[in-house]
């Protein structure tokens, strides 16, 4: 795809994890052009790099760096806006700027469950952006990211329902600390220590698969018929979520048969050759001990879900271990990609 | 109980970790008098204090330090042997000091599975200690402790598989490092990180239950019957194995029900008051967020399991979190209990 | 000695990390009676158990669970208060309750450096107690801890100057992260890394310890003239402090004499064997690798201060390594051992 | 620099950590191309796929994985062979490999105090690679590579040390677990831990800095005059080496002068743009906190020496904060470089 002129766009709660996480991964980027930062009223009118405590390993973007901040109820040039807001903020704001005719590709759960708004995973789910249209937004609209933990779990579910259809999901997952934010969990509560317990997350496990993985139906989403139970933990890793899987199919399935659909599954995303698709969305790892959060989370630039130890079960018909990286697919990289294959599409033209 | 005399015991693989546990607890302990020590002929000859490279935080017992280790295959006064012996010696080195009249408690794999070989969990099944009439050793015996990731969960099954019999058992663990003995798992290889893959330990935790939880039949255990599927992950704790477990029960409970069956649980190390019986050997939490290892792995010693997070699981009846200490219930202080057990029973008098 | 009643004492700050050691602490003590807990105004009136987000592994005492928490403006019917509140508020509360005829033992830093206030370390200044007659509180009084990392520190230089005189002395500290109260360090910043600033922590390790090694001199401290230079970073350790050091004598000494004077170091607290006094203020390991955080903090009873590596040094006369526990030895633990020091003077009958 | 056509170039050691380290980093190598890998006979005669635990988070280049490991003393092709030997063995393999006619490049210390051997920093003392021509080797010769730790401390003290003289230099290390090897440190002894002892470190400290930064006299080094003293500890840290430094000066300088000796540095390989050389050797920063390891470490290809926290010293002149990625830098990235110059200088044409 070629784009003749950069996209202006904006970020807001640019100042939190996911916010800097944006900030990062947009440095450069071949389509889009950040010019816009918002925060809280806290930090507006500071000059961003005064306005954040910056914790990535990379330095702020020069250009970025003396932006001044502004307020999330301030006017943005920018047609697209980047929403890192916290859930306690994000649903009005985000409504309002929708209404003020902006598009929103938002990280937070507010809007998750609007029967119009798409929950989108682009190689998942590329046609539920068709529900744009029934938005009722003023020119604007609503698209949002599912939880970290879903993204990558719903990568490696896809071509299996496709081909075999999913039953029932059985998933355990072992999170990351920047899934929590900053400062997000204290190093007393982790060290030496894993906490069996994160507030809200099961829930959404147990319920963002069906709507991502379901049937558009014109103005709504036909949830998909799986039985999902989920537990979470996090654990001292700082970043990339693992995840025990477990599935029963509706139609048999040979080992080979799901690791030829992993390795054979690509999407609108990489035909379309996005800047932020992963070349192969699902790698297959033979080695026993793989994959590990440290080793692969980096995986074709962190937005890939690496899969191994795939094996019959006794419970269910399979299991297998999922990995992906939840700041970077699981967060701001995925939004970023939802938002190049809305360009591709022409939506910010 | 009243013990007249001190019953003189020896520690076999005293050396490694689980045999400097042994060490560890057994000092001061009011049954048994720790005399005799022995590991590879690596080791023969020299006192203990510089054969082994000691790693616990209290110091070496003074009266053992200056002990000097025998070999495997030396002659032994002591009735009793508790084996700590890596399963690759372990097999025959056990077969042969109980045909020469010793009564060993072994932690090692090699005999489990014998069929007239105990795998005894002292308030779990005490009563599969009849088996030892079976064995033909000539006045000694063996007796095994479960795997350690297993002897916690069927803690915490124990009651309520009695009460409403369990079907099905699905169980993920995070293990803590402890469990792959020293130097085991190296720093690299789990600091930022999570290994899903702990080799021979699956199999270990889908069949054992089974025994232990199985009905005493003369000569034999009939296995239980429940449908078990186990994943193991290695994580960066030290010590206490945490596990995610799911059951499904052949008669209806409640939660209440469930939770009353752990809280009123008791047998007879606690009726026989036994020096390493924990007060109460399940104990459940209310808080969401317990148990945690490093909070919860000594609670009672270190003998008893924590369990906490009892909820209705949409694939299976109900789901719930375990922690157990591993080099404590789950090896060295399971061992000493089951000792005592015998010891009341009259074994070594 | 003995108490033939038990003297009624208060906590202030009861619901953060130090105020919770105390809690803690004073279980079962055999002079102190816990009766009075003290917090924020947002706690106050509260249950203690309702108040606290409680973050050690024993469980809340359960005669103070349900304690009411008061203000720290409240009335106070303990002679005794220990004071574990933050230095943003402990000067003018601190001063007030003194002068309403308490005796304020203290962590914060608020008083340290006033003219007529003991920084006292029980076996190291136990005559600065002295002071107190100085202090013109109606009745009662203040005394101070210093700073966790400067306790353990002069344990082991207190005989080392009695017998030959510091003149220079240079520290760099590895800081556990219990040093920074809850939540305090968050676990993005330390997993896989060290901070190698703490801030305010260098002015209080270069300066307190000459207070506390000065001279009383009726009605102030003459400061020891020690030369000193600190350095301080916080690595992933969660409790105890482990510091490298440096120091030129003023007179020669041997090693061995300077181990002597470890070895044989003891002082009031010993002879007077009070509940919390170590038996050993100091002790001193040959091997190499020792002393170690996890292995070494907990030695007598968390109030021992450990030392090893021994030898010459190029720039200054002898270099060694210490470690102390921070929020035993180095906070409440510290205060408790001063305030019996007191009980046994008399100060609260 | 332009090179007409790639220089062969083979490992030996190529299956241990810094092995595994000198392959992923001469990958797309623009001078070097690896044909030759060398192990021990354990290895000889395996595909390199076959024979390594791969422990690296980049997947082992395609074009190595089927290369047949050669034994270290058979015949080589290539002029120029990187060491990743052990101490063990690499005195004896090198020298005889050297005097076949190879240039090796080594990161064993066996060879580092030969007289006539360059102990190789190519920013600090290039000029020493003539003492290639007093070395006896029949056409070959052997470079070496400082310890790890002394990297990245002689990179920030080369500057001042030229400008201003050092007299005194005083050293704290807190390393990272990778300088240790593979497997190396178990976790068990670094979780919640710090070791205060790293053998035969100390001695390399202050014993290394002397040669690199003396003067070269013909056919020697002579040392610089510098006393040194060095404590080295091992933190839970996976990459890079955090240093305490406190220095004292021949002339006077201020905290500008210091700062600007950092900034203004470059040196040979800058000039003439070797692919490996930083674009700055040293960079300075003003955040109290940092640098940090896991922000810092791979600073500049990770080649790069970064530096914090300059301050005057009650005891020194100064003191300040040095950090260097001691796999990468240390070790075999700082060969490449050498080698880099080496090939410049038309050693291998």
């Amino acid at each position: 795809m070629n784009i003749k002129q950069k996209i202006s766009v904006g970020v807001l709660g640019a100042t939190g994890s996911v916010g800097q996480k944006f900030i990062q991964l947009l440095e450069g980027h071949p389509f889009f052009e950040l010019t816009e930062i918002a925060a809280s009223d806290r930090s507006a009118g500071k000059l961003y790099k005064e306005a954040v405590n910056w914790i990535l390993s990379t330095p702020i973007p020069e250009n970025i760096a003396n932006i001044t901040v502004k307020g999330c109820n301030d006017t943005f040039v920018s047609k697209l806006l980047f929403s890192a807001l916290d859930a306690s903020v994000a649903g009005e704001i985000e409504s309002n700027l929708a209404e003020r005719g902006h598009f929103i590709a938002s990280n937070s759960k507010n809007h998750r469950w609007d029967t119009d708004v798409p929950l989108l995973v682009p190689e998942v789910n590329p046609d539920h952006l068709a529900l744009l249209k029934s938005q009722e937004y003023n020119g604007g609209g609503i698209v949002t990211n599912p939880n970290c933990s879903t993204i990558g779990l719903v990568l490696a579910l896809k071509p299996i329902h496709d081909a075999f259809g999913i039953e029932a999901l059985n998933v355990v997952t072992m999170q990351a600390l920047s899934g929590a934010g900053y400062p997000g969990v204290s190093s007393l509560d982790i060290i030496d220590n894993v906490v069996p317990f994160i507030a809200g997350e099961e829930e959404k496990l147990e319920t963002e698969p069906k709507k991502i993985l379901g049937a558009f139906a014109g103005d709504h989403i036909e949830l998909a018929d799986i039985n999902i139970s989920a537990q979470t933990n996090r654990v001292a890793v700082l970043d990339g979520h693992l995840e025990t899987v477990q599935i029963t199919l509706r139609k048999k399935a040979t080992i080979e048969e799901i690791i030829d659909s992993w390795e054979n599954f690509t999407s609108e995303p990489q035909r379309l050759a996005l800047p932020f698709a992963p070349i192969k969305p699902v790698h297959y790892f033979t080695e026993a001990k793989y994959p590990q959060p440290r080793l692969h989370r980096d995986l074709d630039k962190g937005m890939a879900t690496s899969v191994g130890r795939l094996r019959p079960c006794s419970l269910f018909d399979y299991k297998f271990v999922i990995l992906s990286h939840n700041t970077v697919r699981g967060a701001a990289g995925g939004s970023i990609l939802g938002a190049e294959l809305m360009a591709a599409r022409g939506f910010f033209s």
